[in-house]
Protein backbone atom coordinates (compact mmCIF):
# COMPACT_ATOMS: atom_id res chain seq x y z
CA UNK A 1 0.00 0.00 0.00
CA UNK A 2 1.33 3.38 -0.27
CA UNK A 3 2.91 4.50 2.23
CA UNK A 4 5.35 7.65 3.26
CA UNK A 5 8.94 6.21 4.70
CA UNK A 6 11.42 7.95 6.99
CA UNK A 7 8.75 10.44 8.27
CA UNK A 8 7.17 11.54 11.79
CA UNK A 9 4.38 11.44 13.19
CA UNK A 10 2.54 13.13 15.64
CA UNK A 11 0.80 11.16 18.40
CA UNK A 12 -2.08 13.17 19.18
CA UNK A 13 -5.36 13.99 16.20
CA UNK A 14 -5.67 17.13 15.32
CA UNK A 15 -9.82 17.11 16.35
CA UNK A 16 -12.37 19.82 14.67
CA UNK A 17 -16.00 19.89 14.38
CA UNK A 18 -16.40 17.66 17.97
CA UNK A 19 -14.76 14.82 16.00
CA UNK A 20 -16.73 15.19 12.75
CA UNK A 21 -13.11 16.18 11.26
CA UNK A 22 -9.81 14.67 12.58
CA UNK A 23 -6.74 14.36 11.06
CA UNK A 24 -2.64 12.97 11.91
CA UNK A 25 -0.15 15.17 11.30
CA UNK A 26 3.21 13.73 9.42
CA UNK A 27 6.20 15.39 8.94
CA UNK A 28 8.99 14.77 6.17
CA UNK A 29 13.12 14.88 6.86
CA UNK A 30 12.82 18.62 5.35
CA UNK A 31 10.09 20.03 7.71
CA UNK A 32 7.26 20.17 5.63
CA UNK A 33 3.88 18.27 6.57
CA UNK A 34 1.04 16.97 5.50
CA UNK A 35 -1.89 15.89 7.37
CA UNK A 36 -3.94 12.30 6.43
CA UNK A 37 -7.58 12.97 7.49
CA UNK A 38 -11.23 11.79 8.02
CA UNK A 39 -14.31 13.74 7.51
CA UNK A 40 -18.07 12.15 7.77
CA UNK A 41 -20.87 13.42 6.06
CA UNK A 42 -21.60 17.45 7.08
CA UNK A 43 -21.42 20.84 5.98
CA UNK A 44 -17.93 22.54 7.15
CA UNK A 45 -15.65 25.39 6.88
CA UNK A 46 -12.00 25.64 6.92
CA UNK A 47 -9.67 28.82 6.97
CA UNK A 48 -6.25 28.15 5.62
CA UNK A 49 -2.91 29.99 6.59
CA UNK A 50 -0.39 28.97 3.36
CA UNK A 51 -1.56 27.47 0.38
CA UNK A 52 -3.24 24.04 0.62
CA UNK A 53 -3.54 20.79 -1.57
CA UNK A 54 -6.39 18.52 -0.69
CA UNK A 55 -6.03 14.94 -2.29
CA UNK A 56 -9.27 12.86 -1.85
CA UNK A 57 -8.65 9.24 -1.55
CA UNK A 58 -11.65 8.08 -0.99
CA UNK A 59 -15.01 9.87 -0.37
CA UNK A 60 -17.92 11.85 -2.47
CA UNK A 61 -17.93 16.05 -1.15
CA UNK A 62 -18.93 19.06 -3.09
CA UNK A 63 -16.25 22.12 -2.36
CA UNK A 64 -17.21 25.96 -2.39
CA UNK A 65 -13.37 27.48 -3.20
CA UNK A 66 -12.58 30.72 -2.40
CA UNK A 67 -14.54 33.58 -4.47
CA UNK A 68 -16.14 30.86 -6.23
CA UNK A 69 -20.00 30.90 -6.40
CA UNK A 70 -20.17 27.50 -7.11
CA UNK A 71 -20.48 24.40 -6.07
CA UNK A 72 -17.73 21.83 -7.18
CA UNK A 73 -18.50 18.13 -7.27
CA UNK A 74 -15.52 16.29 -6.49
CA UNK A 75 -14.75 12.51 -6.14
CA UNK A 76 -11.52 10.20 -5.55
CA UNK A 77 -9.73 10.09 -6.59
CA UNK A 78 -9.02 13.78 -7.32
CA UNK A 79 -7.16 17.03 -5.89
CA UNK A 80 -8.24 20.77 -5.38
CA UNK A 81 -5.74 23.47 -4.63
CA UNK A 82 -6.88 26.44 -1.72
CA UNK A 83 -4.86 29.93 -1.66
CA UNK A 84 -3.28 30.72 1.71
CA UNK A 85 -5.29 33.28 3.51
CA UNK A 86 -8.80 32.34 2.61
CA UNK A 87 -11.54 30.33 3.61
CA UNK A 88 -13.69 27.12 1.58
CA UNK A 89 -16.57 25.34 2.27
CA UNK A 90 -17.27 21.64 1.96
CA UNK A 91 -20.58 19.82 2.10
CA UNK A 92 -19.08 16.46 2.54
CA UNK A 93 -21.25 13.69 0.90
CA UNK A 94 -19.46 9.95 2.27
CA UNK A 95 -17.19 9.21 4.61
CA UNK A 96 -13.86 11.36 2.73
CA UNK A 97 -10.10 10.15 3.32
CA UNK A 98 -7.87 13.43 2.43
CA UNK A 99 -4.32 13.99 2.69
CA UNK A 100 -3.79 17.98 2.72
CA UNK A 101 -0.24 19.53 2.11
CA UNK A 102 0.76 22.96 2.86
CA UNK A 103 2.64 24.70 0.79
CA UNK A 104 4.75 28.57 0.88
CA UNK B 1 4.73 17.57 20.88
CA UNK B 2 5.51 13.83 21.07
CA UNK B 3 5.99 11.87 18.26
CA UNK B 4 7.28 8.57 16.22
CA UNK B 5 10.03 9.91 14.15
CA UNK B 6 12.26 7.67 11.48
CA UNK B 7 8.77 5.58 10.73
CA UNK B 8 6.51 4.34 7.97
CA UNK B 9 2.92 5.64 7.47
CA UNK B 10 0.29 4.37 5.09
CA UNK B 11 -1.93 7.16 3.40
CA UNK B 12 -5.32 5.52 3.37
CA UNK B 13 -7.09 5.10 6.28
CA UNK B 14 -8.66 2.67 7.95
CA UNK B 15 -12.30 2.67 7.92
CA UNK B 16 -14.62 0.73 10.40
CA UNK B 17 -18.21 1.11 11.97
CA UNK B 18 -19.18 3.81 8.97
CA UNK B 19 -16.24 5.87 9.49
CA UNK B 20 -17.02 6.49 13.44
CA UNK B 21 -14.32 4.42 14.07
CA UNK B 22 -10.78 5.35 11.85
CA UNK B 23 -7.24 4.86 12.08
CA UNK B 24 -3.65 5.30 10.40
CA UNK B 25 -1.02 2.64 10.31
CA UNK B 26 2.06 3.48 11.47
CA UNK B 27 4.99 1.10 11.25
CA UNK B 28 8.61 0.90 12.88
CA UNK B 29 11.74 -0.27 11.36
CA UNK B 30 11.44 -3.52 13.08
CA UNK B 31 8.30 -3.73 11.64
CA UNK B 32 5.94 -3.97 14.23
CA UNK B 33 3.47 -1.31 13.87
CA UNK B 34 0.58 0.80 15.62
CA UNK B 35 -2.57 2.52 14.93
CA UNK B 36 -3.55 5.90 15.60
CA UNK B 37 -7.28 6.14 15.78
CA UNK B 38 -10.10 7.62 16.28
CA UNK B 39 -13.19 6.54 18.24
CA UNK B 40 -16.30 9.17 18.14
CA UNK B 41 -19.52 7.94 20.87
CA UNK B 42 -21.10 4.85 20.06
CA UNK B 43 -20.84 1.15 20.83
CA UNK B 44 -18.50 -1.05 18.92
CA UNK B 45 -17.39 -4.57 19.36
CA UNK B 46 -13.74 -5.35 17.71
CA UNK B 47 -11.89 -8.55 17.06
CA UNK B 48 -8.44 -8.93 17.88
CA UNK B 49 -5.68 -11.38 15.96
CA UNK B 50 -2.99 -10.52 17.68
CA UNK B 51 -2.85 -9.26 21.40
CA UNK B 52 -3.18 -5.53 21.49
CA UNK B 53 -2.84 -2.82 23.76
CA UNK B 54 -4.98 0.32 24.09
CA UNK B 55 -3.48 3.64 24.76
CA UNK B 56 -5.80 6.23 25.26
CA UNK B 57 -4.47 9.45 24.88
CA UNK B 58 -7.69 11.73 25.05
CA UNK B 59 -11.63 10.53 25.29
CA UNK B 60 -14.04 8.94 28.04
CA UNK B 61 -15.17 5.35 27.41
CA UNK B 62 -16.40 2.08 29.05
CA UNK B 63 -14.28 -0.99 27.98
CA UNK B 64 -16.03 -4.61 28.46
CA UNK B 65 -13.17 -7.39 28.43
CA UNK B 66 -13.25 -10.82 27.25
CA UNK B 67 -14.54 -12.87 29.60
CA UNK B 68 -15.21 -9.96 31.90
CA UNK B 69 -19.03 -9.95 33.07
CA UNK B 70 -18.35 -5.40 34.53
CA UNK B 71 -18.05 -2.50 32.11
CA UNK B 72 -15.04 -0.96 33.25
CA UNK B 73 -14.49 3.04 33.22
CA UNK B 74 -11.54 4.10 31.30
CA UNK B 75 -10.53 7.94 31.52
CA UNK B 76 -7.15 9.30 29.46
CA UNK B 77 -4.67 8.91 29.86
CA UNK B 78 -4.97 4.86 30.52
CA UNK B 79 -3.91 1.56 29.27
CA UNK B 80 -5.64 -1.54 28.84
CA UNK B 81 -4.56 -5.02 27.06
CA UNK B 82 -6.92 -7.21 25.13
CA UNK B 83 -5.70 -10.99 24.64
CA UNK B 84 -5.12 -12.49 21.03
CA UNK B 85 -7.85 -14.32 19.34
CA UNK B 86 -10.87 -12.45 21.83
CA UNK B 87 -12.95 -9.89 21.48
CA UNK B 88 -13.79 -6.39 23.67
CA UNK B 89 -17.06 -4.12 23.62
CA UNK B 90 -16.61 -0.10 23.83
CA UNK B 91 -19.34 2.19 24.86
CA UNK B 92 -17.36 5.71 23.76
CA UNK B 93 -19.15 8.23 25.59
CA UNK B 94 -16.55 11.47 24.09
CA UNK B 95 -14.48 11.83 20.95
CA UNK B 96 -11.34 9.09 21.98
CA UNK B 97 -7.60 9.64 20.60
CA UNK B 98 -6.14 6.04 20.68
CA UNK B 99 -3.00 4.08 20.33
CA UNK B 100 -3.45 0.83 19.46
CA UNK B 101 -0.10 -1.44 20.08
CA UNK B 102 -0.60 -5.10 18.27
CA UNK B 103 2.28 -7.49 20.08
CA UNK B 104 2.93 -11.27 19.58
Amino acid sequence: MPQYNNVSVVKKANVYFEGNVTSRTVIFADGTKVTLGIMLPGEYEFGTAQKEIMDIQAGELSVLLPGGDEWLDIAEPTKFEVPANSSFKLKVKTVTDYICSYLD
